[in-house]
């Protein structure tokens, strides 16, 4: 008997049809069949936040080809030859037999289906908080077409006025810009002390202050008691502090759980973080069983650790991996992640790649430097917008171990070329001179990347000796005040300024005036500017002249996300 | 006798007040001065063509610091201790006597000047064709900040009419826009067959391409004979092969000359490019002169052979090395450039990093590979833009050699990352799993950088055989035409279409309709759809029932830089 070589993917969202296509490109013998649970296939669900917010109206655009064409069971048969069967879940998988049994939600009717391989994409579910009232109506998620239509419905009706969302990640701020700009009250509730964990607190901070400035309302440190309702109609949400909140409707986007249950139950083994364990060929413990996707743990390129990395690329990428080793020999290999994300909100971007200080510090990098810039992306004349970065380094070898960016210029750009930088292992002394694309409608002569590194080389030479805005800030409640210089000009200084009793002198004024610097030489002197590049120059000047415990606050009032006196 | 260390810099534009900067910032005590010839200091002068053509009015933008602070000799003196003087021209260097001479170009004063160490920074001089007329009024550079104001003027004026522009390179296309804006009727005039030489020929065409869509005029392979005039005014340009056309004006824009009069003189080496001979110190065959920027000739970073790139950010990078090596010993390096350039042209970016095929080739590689990718920057819901790359590797090693980038999509992202990974020594399959920052507002779920690797690495493997648009135009009008498929749905067809003698089957119906295909199974076959995805599928399909010669046009018909039937 001849046999066809099967290759079934349970799961068609992301990763489970580019596995499929993968293989079907590879092996056009093989059958090549998905089995999907939802009615949908292939919907690009990063994209329902921006449909919910109503950056494009046809939902359509989420399901279809760019040219149009709904990817279907017709079109993935006609246009790839893979068989996709929606509205089938997969019941349980049995190894011996090579099996899957499957279960048709809307017909009932069950079956059974023998592979050769199988692709595993059984993706991710939100979590939901364990307390009272998660049943009422208006609480949602937003990860399905179904919550994406039920969001914009709530957008096109307009007649919810108040909703919180439960969780500031990246879900979380991409959902509360999107309802924001449907008009609606935004509080955003967060347990941790900051929203997006990915940053650190302090850029994590300037984030907030511009969600509080667009109107949306930010609670952080105070997780969700209860669910209130009438009704059985969301009514309100209670705080663990006691605080109640009235609101009409409740996203809850508190991260995601991996869909394991089937390759558990099949024995297949879950790893330490609760995804299914792969090797780099996306292979199970199950030679015969790959799994890709929101589902599965990957390892981090930095760390080695295995992590969870729900992020649409890499869905794709290890599908592609999947689907090639599945249709032939295990002849690709995927390298993990550095957990690049970037995420827009409002006018701003926030994005992060490799480690930040805080998940270094846990991760036990024990000897880090950090430093913190702040400049445009472009020139003034250009109309440059304001980058803040802070790069993380591993302080003995000065390699790159992670850079993190927000701010209203092309943040993209930035984290993508700290990506390389990083996957290449790059360290500090490599990216000093990088040669990059330089025009000013595209970047500053010196872009914001190589500054970046300059700073944290000057720093690491001893020649910058920076201060935080966290330290600088606990400093100003202390009893032993530093002597704080503000280095900007007088119009500056009347436009915007921190009140922390800093004395104002122009870096232009300073080598006349330094009379009236502190007497005491080894007085600690703080300096700053808008961005601490005058403030770096006015620190070498007090130095050669004596003061011997000059600091830059890193990032200048740029980087300062407490409140200012003006 | 003490003796303070004197860092003299020549010329004050990009490389020479970096140099000094950094050579303050290191040495507090050290005399640091700056002369320059020009009245001017410190000139955002990549900013011109955007003040040319009124991207912004304020001309201080170009000489004032972010805060609108002029860098004068005062701001100079102030802020950085540094003594500027303008209107300085040096005439000679005397290594001997470690002298410079001066002239002062306002008061007619000369002067000498001793140095410990020097740092040369003269730039370089818009290169002027040889030919007759060339002193007529209505000729102009635009290198200078008289020449912007001149252009600024004609601008601002409205008098002139029609305008030619005498080169394709960067600044040539940035003039040709600046003054197309500013409403006069251009006409571009390069010797050479193409635009843009830093690109490739297709990808040059295809900027020609929308240059002519904005209604500039574009004339390739034809130099300028004469420039003709009346009563000592431009009234037209004739061209080698006799054609006159009126203008009232023409920008030269064929390039520059380093300015290596004084250090040639001086007996200071002098390379085969004709720019300053300086190592990876940045220093001159004296080792107490240093040299920097425009004026100087720099290693490429992958051919390993001088090569002179005037580029405004490497000239500040220079300059900082340079500075640090002044003031202290020879502590640090410049490592070279691979050449990265962009430009802004209309609603298109171009870009390139590394070499080109053609440089390659120029540069005895012998097996190159190359991939033409095109695909939007980001999702269709998100208003994607087209890119289309162009990626050179080495076939035997993998190693990627450049990259080109041009389109209305974020090219100097794609540029950038390039650049990250050339300078990383990636090769392609270092590319195909790259974790970057992926959301739908900043690119797609596999950017494109990602995907022009992934059809590298098919190509290399064997499984994707691309024919570049210039083979397929070959052939078309040879007597052996190929059997051509064009596999898009019948609407895109009925909109757009080359009209080469393609056959319309879409990708869905191929596995249908393939009795319409060639009998003979050895007859070449050509598929493309718009980008070439689908066309890539269409040829495996073809594969896969027994077709034997089936090839790919490389980025289908968004690449296509002929005239199309529709």
């Amino acid at each position: 008997m001849t046999h066809k070589k099967r290759i079934v993917v349970i799961g068609g969202s992301a990763a489970g049809p580019k596995a499929a296509a993968k293989a079907r490109r590879l092996d056009n013998d093989a059958e090549v069949i998905i089995l999907q649970k939802d009615s949908d296939l292939s919907m690009a669900s990063c994209g329902y936040p921006y449909y919910v917010g109503g950056y494009f109206d046809d939902r359509n655009m989420l399901l279809c080809t760019p040219t149009g064409v709904t990817r279907d069971p017709q079109f993935y048969l006609n246009a790839k030859a893979i068989e996709a069967r929606t509205n089938t879940e997969v019941t349980s998988i049995d190894r011996k037999s090579h099996t899957v049994s499957y279960n048709n939600l809307l017909t009932g009717e069950t079956g059974t289906m023998e592979y050769d391989k199988l692709v595993i994409a059984t993706g991710a579910t939100p979590r939901m908080p364990p307390i009272p009232g998660t049943g009422l109506k208006g609480i949602t998620t937003l990860q399905s077409m179904k919550d994406a239509d039920f969001l914009r419905r709530v957008r096109d009706e307009k007649i919810i006025k108040k909703a919180a969302v439960i969780g500031g990640g990246l879900i979380g701020i991409e959902t509360c810009e999107a309802l924001q700009l449907a008009g609606i009250e935004i509080t955003v509730i967060e347990l941790l002390p900051q929203l997006l964990t990915f940053l650190d607190w302090e850029l994590a901070k300037l984030v907030e202050n511009h969600v509080r400035a667009k109107s949306a309302n930010v609670i952080t440190g105070n997780g969700i008691a209860e669910f209130l309702g009438e009704d059985g109609h969301l009514t309100g949400v209670k705080l663990a502090n006691g605080t109640e909140l009235p609101c009409e409707l409740a996203v809850v986007a508190i991260g995601v759980i991996p869909n394991v249950r089937l390759a558990k139950d099949a024995g297949i083994a879950i790893g330490a973080t609760g995804g299914i364990e792969v090797n780099e060929y996306m292979q199970t413990s199950d030679p015969d069983v790959y799994a890709v996707g929101d589902c599965v743990e990957t390892t981090h390129r930095i760390t080695g650790k295995k992590v969870l990395a729900p992020y649409g690329d890499l869905a794709n990428l290890q599908g592609r991996v999947a689907g090639e080793n599945a249709a032939s020999k295990n002849n690709v290999t995927f390298p993990g992640t550095i957990q690049t994300g970037i995420c827009k909100v409002f006018d701003f971007s926030a994005g992060s790649t490799g480690l930040s200080a805080s998940s270094a510090q846990k991760n036990g990098y024990e000897d880090i430097i950090t430093v913190i810039n702040a400049s445009p992306d472009k020139p003034g004349f250009m109309e440059g917008l304001l980058l803040v970065t802070k790069m993380v380094a591993d302080r003995r070898t000065g390699k790159i171990l992670g850079a993190q960016c927000v701010g209203p210029g092309n943040v993209s750009k930035q984290i993508a070329q700290w990506a390389m930088a990083i996957q290449g292992g790059f360290i500090v002394e490599d990216i000093v001179n990088s040669d990059l694309p330089y025009a000013p409608p595209f970047s500053l002569a010196i872009d914001h990347f190589i500054a970046t590194a300059h700073i944290m080389q000057n720093k690491i030479k001893g020649r910058f000796k920076g201060i935080s805005v966290m330290e600088v800030h606990e400093k100003v409640k202390s009893n032993d005040k530093p002597f704080i210089l503000d280095v900007r000009g007088p119009d500056e200084f009347e436009e915007m300024r921190l009140g922390i009793g800093e004395t104002l002198i122009p870096l232009g004024a300073l080598r006349k005036r330094l009379n009236e610097m502190p007497e005491d030489k080894n007085r600690e002197i703080i300096c700053y500017c808008k961005i601490s590049l005058r403030g770096y120059e006015a620190a070498l000047v007090l130095e050669a002249n004596g003061w011997k415990n000059v600091k830059v606050m890193e990032g200048g009032i740029m980087a300062w996300p407490y409140t200012r006196e003006k």
